[in-house]
C-alpha cells in the first residue's frame, strides 16, 4: 500500500522539509527546545492537522497526533524529534514521519479504526543539549521531571522548555494535554549498528534492549623519571592499566556473543613522554541482554582490580551507570514476525545495543521496535544513510502492525 | 679535609643563600635567565671572587671561575645553575657549589696548582623554560646556538639571554670571555634514581649515559557506537594500543637489565565513555647503554606495528629522539675508583639513565661523573633530598680527583 506513489512522495516531502531546517550545518541539528526543534515540531503538528488528526502538546513539548477510534483505547507509534550535534537524518525523525505516514495511509484506506491511533513525537532522547536522556518519554510515561539542568550556554532546562513549549501550545487548534498511556507502543528506528546491513536483512525485530553498566576505574601508582627508575622499581599506572584492559578483553572474548566491552575514555597523568605515569582514569562500558552475564563481568572487573593491587598500586572501581536490560512484549514481537513473513521481507530478531524511548515506554505499556538497516552501521553522524527501499519496508511493517492492532 | 668544620659551613651557607632565592614557592625555581637565576649566578661570581678566583661570563651566561695554575691546561668541574619548575634543591646546584668547595679547599691547603682549576656553572640544562636542553654546555663545548625559541610568556630566548647576560657581565671584575676547552671535566651530581640508595652505596662512579630513543605512535582505527557495534566488527584503536604496549612490555622484560621502556603519554580520540576509540597517539621512551639493544627494541616496535595492521587499523611510528649512548673516559673512571677505595667509601659503577651536561662535555674532553644517593630516588621535585654525609663524601671524592689531576 505504501508503494503507492503519492504516499511515498508525501513522506519524502515531509522528510525533506524537516531536514532542511538544518541547512547550512554539516549534519542535522535539532537539539531539544532549539529554534530548529521548535520549527520541526510545529511542522509536524501541521502535517497532522492537514489529515485531520487531533494535535496535543504536553508541558515537555512531546507532540501527540491522534486519529480517534471507536473506543478510547490507544495504539501508539513514534520516536523522538531531537538529534545529537551534527547528527544524521534518520535517527528519530524516521520513526516520527514513518509513523505519521502509516497512520495517514491507514486512515485513507480503512477509515476510522476501532482503537485510537496515536503518533508520538518525543521532545528529547539524545541527551545532547542537557545532561539527561529520554526526558520526553520519561515525562510522558513516568511523570518524571528532568531536574535542574543547564546547557553550555547558560540556558536552564526549564527556561528553554517553557519558551519552546509556549510556542507550540500557542499554535492553532493545539490542545495542551498529557494524554493517557497507550495499550501498546511501537517504535520504528534505524539500526545504529551494522548487523542488518551485514546480514542483508531488511527488518530487525527487536526483542529488547541490552542492560548497560559503566564504571570509572582509577589506578594510582607512582610518577617517576623514565630514564633513571629501574624497571623493577616502578609503579607504572599505565602498565597496570594495560594489564587490566588485556585481562578484561580476554574475559569478554570468552563470554563471546552478545557482550560488548568498551574502554572509550582513558586519561593518563601527568601524560609526559619522559615521566612514568603516576595515575590513570578510564571508563568501562559493558552491555548484554542478560543481567547474569553482566554480573559475571562485574565480578571479573572486581577480581582483576584486586589482583593488580600490590601495596604500591591501588585500583578503585566506581560503577556510575546500571541500566537493567529491557525485554519487549513477546506477543507484539511474534505478530511482527508473522507480518514480515507475510510481506516476504528478510528479517532477524535482535537485541538493541543502544537505548531508545522504547526502553522507557516498555516500563508502562507493551512495547516493540522495528529496525531498518543503516549503511555501514553508521549513526550519530552526517553520513548516516538508509536507502529508500529499506525505509519503505520499515513503514510497511509498522503499518501492518498498527492495522492488525487497531482495526 | 672537607670534614673541617669551616669548609663545610661555607658550603652549607652558600647552598642556603642560593636556595633561599626561591623562597615563597613550593620547590626551587631558577629557570634560565629568570631573576632568580640571575641572582644565583651573581652570588656565585661573588663566592668565587671572595676566594680570589678569576670570573668569566660568556654570551650564554655560563659562569667560569678559574684558579690559575702554573700552566694554562685546564682541569674543570661543574654542573648547571638552572632548575625545573618547582624543582629540588640539589639537582645542578650541588655540583656547582660542591665543585667550588673542592677548589676552595685545595687552594687553601695546597696553593697554586700545576694546571688551572676551573669551576663551570652552566646556564641551562633542564629545558624547562625554552624547548631546548643543554643550551649552556652546547654553547661552550660545541659553539652551538639554541636557535629561535620562545617561552610561554612571549619572551624569546635571545631577548631573555641578552637581558640576563648583560646583568652578569656588568658585575665588577667579570671578564666577558668564552674560555678554551678543558683537559678534563668532572660533574658531581645527585643520582636521579634509587639505585645507590637501595644498594646502600655512597658513591656512584658513572661509566656513561644511556642512549635514548623516542617514538610517537599513531594508531588509526574507526570510531563507533559502544553499544551497537558487535565486537567482531570493531577497529578499536585503544584495544590495539593495549595489545602493542603489552607485546613491547613483554619484549622489554626479556631483554631485562638495563633497558627502560616507558609509555608516558597516551591520548585517546574522541575519548568518550560510549564511543569506541577511533584513534590513539602515544609515546615510547626506550633507553639502554648499548646501541645494539636499542636497535633490537626498535625492530620489535616495527615488527609489532606491522603485525597489528590489518587493513582497518593503521599503525604509524615516528622516531623523534635518537641520542647515542655516551661512554665516559676510562682513565678518569678508574682513577675515581681508586680514590673511592682509598677513602673507604662504598660505591658502584653505573650508567646514568638521564642526560647531563657531561653528555655534551664528553664530546670534546675526557669526562667523568660522580653520583651521590638521593633519598627515594626522587628528583625534579621539592622533596628531593641527600643527607649531609653523602653530600660531603661526594665533594671529598671530587676534591681528591681534582688534586690528583691538577697538582
Amino acid at each position: 500500500m505504501i508503494r503507492e506513489t503519492n504516499d511515498w512522495l508525501t513522506f519524502k516531502h515531509q522528510f525533506l522539509q524537516i531536514i532542511q531546517l538544518s541547512d547550512g550545518t554539516e549534519g542535522q541539528n535539532r537539539l531539544v527546545y532549539s529554534p530548529n526543534w521548535i520549527a520541526a515540531q510545529s511542522e509536524l503538528i501541521g502535517f497532522g492537522q492537514q489529515i485531520g488528526l487531533t494535535s496535543m502538546v504536553d508541558t515537555y513539548g512531546n507532540v501527540y497526533l491522534d486519529l480517534p477510534g471507536k473506543d478510547d483505547q490507544v495504539i501508539a507509534a513514534g520516536s523522538h524529534m531531537d538529534t545529537v550535534v551534527n547528527g544524521g537524518k534518520y535517527d528519530g525523525l524516521y520513526g516520527v514521519l514513518g509513523g505519521l505516514q502509516a497512520i495517514r495511509t491507514l486512515k485513507k484506506q480503512l477509515g476510522t479504526p476501532q482503537h485510537t491511533l496515536r503518533l508520538i513525537s518525543f521532545s528529547e532522547e539524545e541527551g545532547s543539549r542537557f545532561n539527561a536522556t529520554f526526558t520526553g518519554s520519561k515525562f510522558y510515561a513516568l511523570h518524571e521531571s528532568a531536574g535542574s539542568l543547564e546547557d553550555g550556554t547558560g540556558w536552564t532546562f526549564d527556561d528553554a522548555r517553557q519558551q519552546a513549549v509556549t510556542r507550540l501550545q500557542s499554535l492553532k487548534n493545539v490542545l495542551i494535554k498529557h494524554p493517557s498511556l497507550p495499550k501498546s507502543f511501537t517504535e520504528l528506528h534505524i539500526e545504529q549498528g551494522p548487523r542488518l546491513i551485514n546480514n542483508h536483512a531488511q527488518i530487525g525485530l527487536v526483542a529488547g534492549i541490552v542492560g548497560q553498566r559503566r564504571w570509572l576505574i582509577t589506578i594510582q601508582g607512582e610518577s617517576n623519571h623514565a630514564g633513571t627508575t629501574p624497571m623493577n622499581n616502578r609503579h607504572d599506572a599505565l602498565q597496570t592499566t594495560v594489564t587490566m584492559i588485556s585481562k578484561l578483553a580476554e574475559f569478554a572474548q570468552q563470554i563471546g556473543d552478545g557482550l560488548t566491552f568498551t574502554v572509550g575514555q582513558l586519561n593518563v597523568i601527568p601524560n609526559a613522554a619522559n615521566v612514568i605515569p603516576g595515575k590513570t582514569q578510564f571508563t568501562i562500558d559493558a552491555r548484554h541482554a542478560d543481567n547474569q552475564v553482566l554480573d559475571q563481568f562485574e565480578q571479573a572487573i572486581n577480581k582483576t582490580s584486586d589482583q593488580l593491587e600490590d601495596g604500591q598500586i591501588t585500583v578503585t572501581t566506581e560503577q556510575y551507570v546500571k541500566d537493567e536490560p529491557a525485554t519487549f512484549d513477546a506477543t507484539l514481537l511474534s505478530q511482527n514476525e508473522q507480518i514480515v513473513q507475510r510481506l516476504g521481507l528478510t528479517s532477524q530478531v535482535m537485541v538493541s545495543g543502544a537505548g531508545h524511548d522504547s526502553y522507557v515506554m516498555n516500563q508502562v505499556s507493551p512495547t516493540t521496535m522495528i529496525f531498518v538497516p543503516s549503511e555501514g552501521g553508521i549513526s550519530h553522524a552526517p553520513n548516516e544513510y538508509t536507502c529508500s527501499a529499506d525505509l519503505k519496508a520499515g513503514i510497511e511493517v509498522l503499518m501492518a502492525s498498527l492495522q492488525a492492532q487497531a482495526y
